[in-house]
């Protein structure tokens, strides 16, 4: 309750695991307080209270999300929220150069959360930047490195064998031991099977989380009644979990060689303790690691068949509350125990409790094909399971079982994130252009006609435009003097709304056309600090005379903005955009006269939906 | 001698590694003959020949090659040198779709060398690929694993446990055991310093082996000369080593927890081995594992100084040499030898034989220290050995010394690699446009005049400009009909040297420039079938009449070519040309008439030297 609360009324942005917020964000998609200081202070929070609480929920997304907002924090040497300016680091107060920060925070978030440094730059790679920059790349596995790192000496000192650098991540599968952790040939097929079984129960996921997800974007808008089906989750995996320890009678011996730190007893024997509380009452990590480890024998198949059932329902009805909470751990949790039942039942179809039946390894591979039929990561998950368990061997099958699951559930429904990323209706790009859009060319993709401004234009025309909602644009091309609106200008550079602002609050007028700027210049400063947080338009006071000054736009403007002809191609329009993560392309005609613009969200529109290309409603934003 | 005779009678481009060549493709420069069947048949043949031979190589570098030769030929579906066409995977006869083949062939020989898969591609993003597509990263890394998973099939066979996949590498360094890896917080200035050393060894290494490749392009360039100058090194390596194992008295007890495989007893007593002979007599490969792994005491450090003195020696004379040789291994071997050194010197200091100041760990500390400071490559290779050794624990300490020998070995020289490039006067583009560029535009970059076409063209003209070896372009814009040659024409479009040949060869004129073109149409295929291999136009015949016959390039003209004004900055062109993996871009006043060509080489030619921007001198290619 203490947890939804913080969320539903203090900051609504740091509920969920806010990967699909942290894609967006580098995908290039502005949304509004994801990397603030409150959504932090709100996220860690809340991600204790919800652990605490016992829902079916992981730490290990909310990690991710924390490392971007420290990283983009730290980056830019002030925080506007605290009102404090360190005076440091302001090269870095542009987008660009924040985005990259925020990469590397992602990167060294999933580097802490499974002591997986490699796994954490691939995740940023797979997941974020689209131009391939050796030395960014490098600095990530910096920066992911070090947080491994940083993370392993805390946890040698609260271990109380400080210096000793040996654990790596803040969950732990486990070390699967090298005597054991051969596979053979023959087993190949089935690790494809339990593939295809992760990529359908991933996509049974995605499609009822979205059901609900839609239900609560219709119903459940309200921050008080979010706060109320948080509490009324929670009561039912309390009720859930104590009702079907209760019932169970699977009670294991407390044998000398048993590998429970706290095994319970409940309502089992002396000397024995209660299987099905291992699997519900620990926190996930600690049951999936036992799920992972535990000698054959220890859990009975019906137990985990119905904890299977009832922690899949609890989770899908958790991803998507208000609360702070990933949705890593569950999906590997229920992936390990229907894999382990699998293991059992192979071991019983082979009568024989051979040693390539190991039911440890086939929870395993269950864990990842649950995992990836959910969330449809393939490279970097691999790596980080890899890492994870700090095994090489597992490499080859984990990633064909990730690999089956991504294309079995990619036939049935989209990944978790991308459903959730396109229920927000934001602009996001994708890797390529859709398949059929090569007879697109750039003249129908684009917005026409598109607002351009003089050189040298009137300062009550710019702030009219700017007034102006409905063309809310970033960006506008600066053209030559034209006569009348009739006939487009020719292209001479493109300014930013950002900019135009900072110039209308610095009063950077002219009074004549002709007469020189001769007042304070402006500097990059200026500019620099008033990011990220330009003032609206609305707030700038211009008066009747200023109105009719002149602004001179030559020297602020970008000479030489990215333009094409009328006839490109979408898919090669779209090139341009990923690859050298564009905003805005303005589009000439052969006399290089501006007849059009394309954002991010023109090329966004287009889809590949059932019946071919479709155009999407794309929110205002 | 028999390797160095294929090598340099019968495909020089197989000496060496083939990483530089590798690299130079991936980037885009198109160096002959370096992904042909023959290249791989002499690769093979010859570096089984100079490991057999005893030289201090290794086979990886080789392997790496081979493995982006047969990559691009099963690509294309047929082979031009066995003049077999199997009419298959025509849609990947195009340098973009071949290049992709080639980087996925790479990464899967890193995966077979080392058992690397994820290294492997790491290794093809950090030295080939600019536009990071997630596709293609993903089909690599299949293509990795595939790769390691059929070594390991058919290693499991060789050692007769058919079917039980453990051994993932071709060189294995051996595991190092889970309980004696961990390192401590006091022992991390000590690998700052080994690799501070690793950076100056290498920076030595590289500064000694470009002296002598200057010397070796100047004087030994014929063939004859090449093979004896690599006999003359074989004979003195193997002189080398038997004087050294000779007058060494470094004898070693066989006890009965000996490690090694075939101890070699030589000039020792009875129930001895020389320890000089361990290192001297055995593949490299068993040397470093046995340097890695053998308990403390096993070597004298008199033997080990030697050792590393006559074997870096050894190796700086042998790269370069006409052979197929890789410098990973002898890299590898140097560093493990004086960090096992800097070990027991250490225990030593210490005076006790404590468990941290385990020779092998600092073995492997000096063996990548070395590496990083010869080849300078750092994320690929961290993950690398962190894969090749089979444990992430050591992860962190092998980044920081890696880095610490890139950053203080650039200090001094450039890596190895790219001394050789530059070498071969080649139009390497690297990864960022030189710092203090910002003030060169499009203009001053640019070839111009430029030759263009008009849209419907004459034959002859087009003839002749082919055949003018001075203007060697291979792109050319179209224009709009222009009256003179004083005034340029807009542009229209941009054709390939390669596609006008195609045309030429298929005689697609038309008598008037009227007409249009009613014979048989020109199918994508038949361009397919001419690439790679387009014929030189002087074996094109076109008599007299045709000279005067019209050819219309409207429909073959790519008819969007990426243009930019003449103000663009060179940061940005570059930005381009590395983002969208151009070759030609066309530069245009602003009413879009032609001024100027941009080719890779204008980019390449300036370069960041000692006193500021440099202008190199490229070789025609």
């Amino acid at each position: 309750m203490v947890g939804a609360i913080a969320v539903a009324f203090i900051e609504p942005i740091a509920a969920g695991s806010g990967i699909p917020q942290i894609k967006c964000y580098l995908n290039g998609v502005k949304i509004p307080r994801v990397v603030r200081l409150k959504t932090l202070v709100v996220k860690v929070f809340g991600v204790i209270c919800s652990v605490a609480g016992g829902l079916a929920v992981g730490k290990e997304g909310p990690m991710i999300h924390s490392g971007a907002v420290v990283a983009a924090g730290v980056s830019q040497g002030r925080s506007t929220s605290l009102k404090k300016d360190f005076k440091m680091f302001e090269y870095f107060r542009r987008d660009t150069e924040k985005r990259d920060f925020v990469s590397a925070g992602a990167a060294a978030g999933v580097s802490a959360a499974f002591g997986a440094p490699v796994g954490g730059v691939l995740f940023s790679l797979e997941e974020g930047a689209s131009f391939w920059n050796q030395m960014l790349t490098w600095r990530i596995f910096f920066a992911s490195m070090v947080s491994s790192f940083t993370l392993n000496f805390f946890l040698s000192i609260y271990h109380n064998k400080a210096g000793e650098l040996s654990s790596p991540g803040l969950i732990n599968f486990g070390r699967f031991d090298s005597d054991t952790v051969q596979y053979n040939l023959y087993e190949i097929p089935l690790f494809i099977i339990m593939g295809a079984l992760g990529g359908m129960f991933g996509a049974l996921f995605n499609l009822l989380n979205n059901w609900l997800t839609i239900f609560r974007i219709r119903y459940v808008h309200r921050p008080c009644l979010q706060v109320m089906e948080a509490m009324l989750v929670a009561a039912v995996t309390a009720t859930v979990s104590f009702t079907m320890i209760y019932f169970s009678n699977d009670c294991q011996p407390l044998g000398p060689d048993h590998t429970e730190e706290y095994p319970l007893q409940l309502f089992c024997a002396d000397g024995e303790y209660n299987s099905m509380a291992t699997a519900f009452f620990n926190t996930p990590e600690r049951s999936v690691r036992s799920l992972f480890h535990n000698p054959p024998g220890t859990y009975n198949p019906v137990t985990l068949g119905v904890f299977t059932l009832a922690y899949f329902l609890l989770a899908v009805w958790t991803y998507g509350l208000t609360v702070s909470a990933g949705v890593f751990i569950p999906s590997l949790l229920i992936g390990a125990a229907w894999g382990r039942l699998f293991g059992i039942l192979l071991s019983v179809i082979a009568s024989s409790q051979s040693i390539w039946a190991d039911p440890g390894k086939y929870a395993l591979m269950g864990a990842a094909a649950q995992l990836g039929g959910i969330v449809r990561m393939t490279l970097s998950l691999t790596v980080i399971l890899v890492e994870a368990t700090g095994n090489v061997t597992y490499g080859f099958p984990i990633m064909l079982v990730l690999m089956t699951a991504k294309i079995v559930g990619d036939y049935f429904v989209e990944g978790l994130y991308d459903l959730h990323i396109k229920l927000q209706s934001v602009p996001f790009l994708h890797w390529e252009a859709p398949a059929t859009s090569h007879w697109l060319t750039a003249r129908e993709v684009m917005s026409s006609p598109v607002t351009c401004f003089n050189r040298v234009e009137k300062v009550g025309m710019i702030v009219d435009v700017l007034s102006n909602t409905s063309t809310n644009h970033n960006g506008f091309p600066v053209v030559t003097h034209t006569t009348g609106h009739d006939e487009p200008g020719k292209i001479c550079g493109l300014i930013l709304r950002s900019q135009l602002i900072v110039l209308l609050k610095h009063k950077v007028f002219v009074e004549r056309a002709s007469s020189r700027l001769i007042q304070r210049k402006l500097q990059l400063k200026d500019f620099r600090d008033a990011y990220p947080r330009f003032p609206p338009i609305q707030s700038i006071h211009v008066s009747q005379d200023e109105r009719e000054c002149m602004m001179d736009l030559t020297e602020f403007m970008n000479p030489t903005p990215y333009t094409v002809p009328q006839e490109t191609s979408l898919p090669r329009v779209f090139k341009l955009f990923r690859a050298l993560g564009l905003r805005h392309l303005v589009v000439v005609d052969n006399e290089n006269r501006v007849v059009g613009l394309v954002t991010r969200k023109d090329l966004a529109r287009y889809h590949m939906g059932k019946d071919g290309l479709e155009e999407l409603h794309l929110a205002q934003m």
